[in-house]
């Protein structure tokens, strides 16, 4: 049986390569496993080797000390691999098929799972709906930044790409079928983002710029981003979006130069609960600036998608409202413009198969968009760090080697 | 040229029946009308005779000096009525007709009209989308709690009853069309209720009531109705809703109760932002209780539908932050469970017709459920001080005795 | 190991209790199996001990002789069971539940059974998508009017009642659950029913019935059914329904006396391919009849619900091009009016819970509604041939005595 | 009062430049003209000078004598123009914009319009739901292919465009909003086309050729479009799109060679009524050819969106059915499939704003993709004579001169 070299979270502002077990169809105990998981049968689970496997900005909530998470948490939700062994009840999925995994966990039997509300499946975290691989309160199971990762639930979470050849040519934009592309697309689709929509995403991260992508795969006339990290809204630039520097003022006015008038129909999200302020209160955290900021800029009518974690507790909180996530919003003014809010985790199996499509048949650069780039697992500390940062990088680890060039 | 008895806001607490001009098809100044619209001509509207005109609970928020509204304003945006003259420009209604008037006020011509989003109309308020009869701040069209009323865009905006006799007839059902039927189904509807639906409704005044309807029109399994008012409460029971008494603790655990489960599928709050805390905390306000709670006892993947009006300042507010309507919001638990939230006036069009045909077919008592009670225009004082201590009633005025019995 | 007795075909007009295996986990040969389904593994299996199963008008198709259903197949696709055992993969359905199993067979691990569409499953149909219990060319899976039945995919498959007691209780409205209901239901949403909507639904038998009580609980303001059959129409007449009797003439201008305008906002179709004339054409089979009549009676700008089933060759068909399932359909007709047309199986999974909520809470009656009867499993053929000569019941096989009274 | 030159259809094969009454605000009898529309008063209407008017296939329809439509009607549903003056009732447009006026005339105040369904208005045409300029059976409303033309409504109907030099620099693009851009776009919206679907498109012409940009423009992954013209395949390869050659036989052969798989997500019937066969049949018509094979080609859960038209009743139809508008359809192909369809007019003014963003930020270019082509009013003839015998071009008549270059 092989080792299994994984990413874990040591201590604030701390991740490190550790040695860990090889996977097995029986969950075991570990740092921040949920007690009632443990000794949890798995024989419909799949063995993944991994083929590449992402840094997410979510991540960084954990190794910045946000959290709850325990030292020696492996890391890794964003999971791509080559299936090298399955549970008894597998049936579909075979041993060296190529398949992405979303990384949202659900069961595939739950009322929710069947309504395609995948974020919120009732069966695998103990504690409450919804669960994901490698995060903290999200019932345990162990992160895929590894050489190996289990996937339960296999015949119903994995995407198969269709050929293999053709999946690992095309492996650095597919690796982002198992969050970002799907996150990202969701918070433009909750947003109402259409053909002929005007536009703005808070934040150009990764998640920005995947929801930047996913507006203009939807028809989307103008799409804007704001951030006030000039790499990061050169990135922005660089496929075709406008941009507005939040350290340089109110976005309202900002955007009124490039559209003519000071809303758009639609707004997203992507920074969540550790979002600075504005303009000159850019230096300091200020947890409710986004919301309201997208209450005044979007149009009467309009919807925001809130991809953008925020949480329930935030031990980092800038004071007592915001250390137990209580946002200050000026809800009477999307009150008077009608707005409609969507929150949670995105469903990613309700978009990763017609995102793949539109991989498949080149109709959209995400790995491009992001700045997508592979290291080697032992890097991964680095990625961290400089992606905290804030370098316009999305980093891809690569840990068995899949990933050519 | 008849005159015109109309009710009028005189200052904090105090209602009275005043004489005002018969309307006219250009606009005049006067108390709260918006200077851009003086002189404005409407040859596309129609003069009612009103047939009812009921009192809201938004009216309220004005007459308790809860807003900038001018002495003298004319309230009244529940409007039914008689046709008696029609502009030039008027071609499928006629004077004679018995019709519903939406309480928004929209052109038929703009965007947002086009696109069935009546309650935020680009051309009748000056000020920002979307109107409304006899209400601060939405452009001063004079309000319809007087003898007579002016109704611009008449064939866009009127909702023509088939048959007069039948009309009259039902006339306190058909008197609930021109605000909270559509309004508190619409509460429902953004809950996401549907068939075999767990509804909970914040408030049983007449919007909680009426969405209590709606959500059994709509084929809900479960509706809940939470308040501290017994009667309210009791009216509630009285066409087969179970109820909640906030003020004996938490909803959460009354739920439970009745469900087996302390969590419901949709949430909607009718209450708004002069809500009062539950339990102990029942005596004075704490404007983000109901929606803090919603989130609570909503389960996951579930919608919020917010009727209940929250505004942009509150001169009454009960800090710093009321007063300038912001929330303190727990949105982080609306999040973990992928919450959505809909706010915003009623688009009252999208609904009426259809709503209509329930009445005249006998499929809901929409009437008898809010306990309506008619009463002369003379009484309104007295049904606005009634209403205001919390009387379980819906006050219907009868200006000019269509109204039998 | 028990016996297991079966309601079989035995050839035209003919059916007989036989006797035949208990269910094992994995599939055998036998009468309409397909060959690449012989020997098919089924550890996600539960076996049920029959509680209720229905005869349904689509098995008449068979026992009439108009498909090419081997002799020996055993019938039944309507079928509520207590599960007795399960395969090692099950993970959630336990032995004791009380369940309701959708006619629709499905894997829950496909791409459309991802997307809700339970209809056309990928995996359980070696011929084509879609597959259903004990019907010809469906993948031959053996039916469920016996004693005990297999239930492939048990987790995902089935929708276990709360309690068993409340479940026995109200025993014959959630029999109702497997087929009719959802696909009477599936028929009213797919034709646009909604609250305040003018329902036709042509066809009185037990699906057209479901139909009407579908129509109801969605709100509609009138539903109107019609057949020639004066038993079936005054069933339907017996829980508020409109009829038309359609031997005595055309639909269209019974409706306008009805109505007063001689149209409707939403058509259903439950007769299907079977369908005779109206008025004097009435005593000869004519394919097209409903749903041109339909395009006719539909208002511009409705749709089409189309439950009835129309096949793809029949052998009984009265000319060449309906024994090759080709219709004369005046779509000019329906383009004139911009209609839309939904056709297809009822993916049961979509509703099924929620119309299980609607029934527990006594929101609705749809075994008095369709007037369903239970019988013995001996009985079944008599129950066979009533239903065939026009009963206006729904006939509940009871093979293991858990039906009282 | 300017004179008014205009293009007419004179009978079979045959059309001419006739000169004809410049527009007033009362409606006068003429060719066409429904009794009941003659004296009709239309304040409410603005006269535009023709900026672009084009030539459409439906046209066709009634020139090649397929149709009742009388000697001397004026052609032309395909508008834009300068508006040059209104009538006392239009508030909003104003004489010297440039606008977009919707193919379908719709009166704005409708049950039908107030539900987004403009195709079917209610009342602008006294024999039925629906309207169109200069059509026949259409209610009489005079062509716009002429020098001037009156719009009713204009406040409801027009479509303004931004910028006047902005507008005239795009036009030929913006020539494509009044109706094939939209109608190709329905007949993919309501084929289900999204983010990474498959798309087959029956039928090369324009509106072909729109609903393949449309489908692309929704993010389609691959959009095939078959047709037996080679130039008009060339057209649709021109822009990515993939093509199937029908002459040389089915379809699906050809699909499968592209896709790997004989199939498609989305179907849409680009063709109607006048279609021919397929392979070896391809020199005859067939009207029901390009269903039948829609069915067979669209996957299981797949829709059609059927913008060709389709009719009551075809003088020239190949047998008595085809002349009474009846098809032989194979439903249950469909049926077995669970398609849905749509039939029907593009409802233009669900779709014109919004496709007129990405015209005007530069998404699309609707008029290359087509081979949008601008000739004199008096170079018509010759038009119409060139786009029957195939030509794989869009004809835009330039009666004022406003198209440059």
């Amino acid at each position: 049986m092989p080792g299994n070299k994984a990413v874990a979270y040591k201590g604030p502002g701390k991740v490190e390569i550790i040695d860990t077990d090889y996977p097995t169809f029986e969950l075991k105990d570990g740092p921040g496993v949920n007690p009632a998981n443990v000794g949890r049968k798995v024989p419909h689970a799949a063995i993944l080797r991994t083929v590449a496997t992402n840094i997410c900005g979510s991540d960084q909530h954990m190794v910045r000390g946000r959290t709850t998470a325990p030292a020696d948490l492996v890391l890794g939700h964003e999971i791509t691999g080559e299936v090298v062994e399955t549970g008894p009840d597998v049936e579909f999925i075979k041993a060296g098929d190529i398949v992405s995994v979303p990384f949202n966990i659900s069961c595939g039997r739950c009322r929710n799972c069947k309504e395609r509300k995948t974020g919120i499946c009732l069966n695998v975290n103990p504690d409450r709906p919804g669960s994901a691989y490698g995060y903290v309160d999200m019932g345990g199971w162990v992160g895929g930044q590894a050489e190996y990762v289990l996937v339960p639930y296999a015949d119903w979470n994995l995407l198969k790409f269709p050929d293999r050849d053709q999946a690992l040519e095309k492996i650095m934009d597919l690796a982002m079928l198992s969050d970002i592309f799907p996150t990202g697309f969701h918070g433009a689709v909750t947003a109402g983002v259409g053909v002929g929509s005007t536009v703005y995403i808070a934040g150009a991260g990764p998640v920005g710029l995947a929801a930047a992508v996913g507006a203009q795969l939807l028809g989307a006339a103008v799409v804007i981003v704001g951030d006030m990290n000039a790499d990061r809204l050169a990135q922005a630039r660089s496929f075709g979006c406008e941009t507005v520097d939040v350290s340089a003022g109110d976005p309202k006015d900002q955007i009124e130069q490039i559209l003519g008038v000071p809303e758009v129909d639609c707004g997203v999200d992507a920074v969540g609960f550790e979002a600075r302020g504005h303009g000159k209160d850019a230096s300091h955290e200020a947890p409710a600036t986004v919301l309201n900021s997208l209450m005044d800029i979007t149009a009467a009518g309009g919807a925001l998608g809130i991809p953008g974690l925020y949480v329930t507790g935030d031990p980092g909180g800038i004071d007592e409202a915001a250390r137990h996530g209580s946002l200050s919003l000026s809800l009477g003014t999307g009150w008077a413009k009608s707005l409609s809010f969507t929150t949670g985790q995105c469903p990613v199996m309700k978009y990763n198969r017609q995102l793949m499509m539109a991989i498949l048949y080149d109709k959209v650069q995400i790995a491009k968009a992001v700045n997508a780039r592979a290291i080697t697992l032992e890097d991964a500390p680095r990625g961290y760090a400089e992606f905290d940062a804030g370098a316009a990088t999305k980093y891809v680890l690569n840990p068995n080697g899949y990933i050519k060039g």
